[in-house]
């Protein structure tokens, strides 16, 4: 299984929050290996400390099915989608913010954002994504 | 009360994952027991994480009410399914997927699949089935 | 990070299930990735429910710290053995019964059985990693 | 509530991991804020998948008490600590390598570690609390 290194992580970060920075908005981004699990994380100064959680679950919903977590918005009441979510205790949100991250075609993790609106938490993500040379679509 | 054996579950599982195989999809198969305690899990290489835990889930589902688990989808949002759903932590999945298992009319447990299209996962299961001479209705 | 293949995985099952039946033992016995997700499990005709469960805790555990689950017992009361326990929600289970399994020295997954004494457990899946052609230690 | 600051919390963990790196150990550094929460957290390339979470716990620990977490590991059975790992679903550990961060007198937060053996955790941390002309007693 191929993943994100740290430093590609960390430039997803570093990218993801001059641009809110720029925006105005106080946000936190965490960036996880295709398995969900976090590589790294950084919280803006302000930001609200419930968008490190809220980040990461939307992250892990992004690497879980491979796909943007606004994308899973409309299935969110299948019971499958209902079943992960209670199966891991709320730390998977399908809810817009989050990014797959392709390197090559291959799915190497995913970002994601919270504190902002919704829209800008994705395009935080994105800016990062592609600023690190990674892609957020197969 | 009467169960699938191990041998059949061995049964129902290789000739699904056989199909799944042919169809060029990558999934994982539960097998439960009458009560939805597993009896056998197998995720083919390459299949993601989450599917032994949702095709378990399915399986659960289905054995606990002998029926398929995407009949179950239309009612899912009644109490009394939120509340199974809740009591199980997300073990309980009533989306499409997973068969029940019937033996000379009784009820022997169920399986499941996850990890391609919820009608590919339950053609891979109802393969299995047949193939082990045992039927998903009574 | 490098797995056990499904067929690794059912030749450890089926080695160690031939040996515990060999020694009048009822058990069951998963075997998971180097992340602790479940590969395949088998639970033996008569063998209890909560074997399962509990011969896959033991297996997360062992991938988890890279060493058999028998040797985390002495430390199992330390603070961040009795979190660990907490965050997984019992899926972590350091009693003896697993194994982790090396393939050229990388680590690759675990196996754990659970229904006869744990030494019993642990002498079956350990003539499964053998018998794969794989190892139980660096 | 004075707090570490983010740029505060990356020199923590840029110079906390340049010290696990030279002494060729990998870990996770996670830093948080006086309430426990997560500022910022890296996990090194290799760094096994458990690491933030313990060394987030292990922070969260130590910005709880404003203490070494390692110093409250003797303790750790009391019925206090042990309510506080139950109540935090074992996001608290006391167990050695993390330490409260200081400035000027005041509780700032905490950087735990996680990965290594739990006096090189302590070492990578202090290192880097230092190196950010903050520190670890009041």
């Amino acid at each position: 299984m191929s993943s994100l290194t740290l430093t590609e992580a960390h430039e997803i970060i570093s990218t993801g929050l001059a641009k809110a920075e720029a925006t105005g908005v106080l946000i936190a981004i965490s960036v996880v290996d295709p398995r969900g699990d976090l590589i790294a994380m950084a919280r803006m100064d302000g930001a609200p400390w419930r968008t490190p959680a809220i980040s990461r679950g939307k992250a892990i919903a992004s690497a879980c099915f491979g796909r943007s977590s606004g994308e899973m918005t409309d299935g969110s009441q299948s019971p499958v989608m209902r079943a992960v979510m209670a199966q891991l205790d709320g730390d998977f949100i399908p809810g817009q913010g989050a990014l797959p991250v392709f390197r090559d075609g291959v799915l190497v993790g995913a970002a994601g954002g919270s504190g902002a609106a919704s829209q800008e938490d994705e395009d935080a993500v994105r800016a990062g994504i592609e600023a690190a040379g990674l892609s957020a679509t197969a």
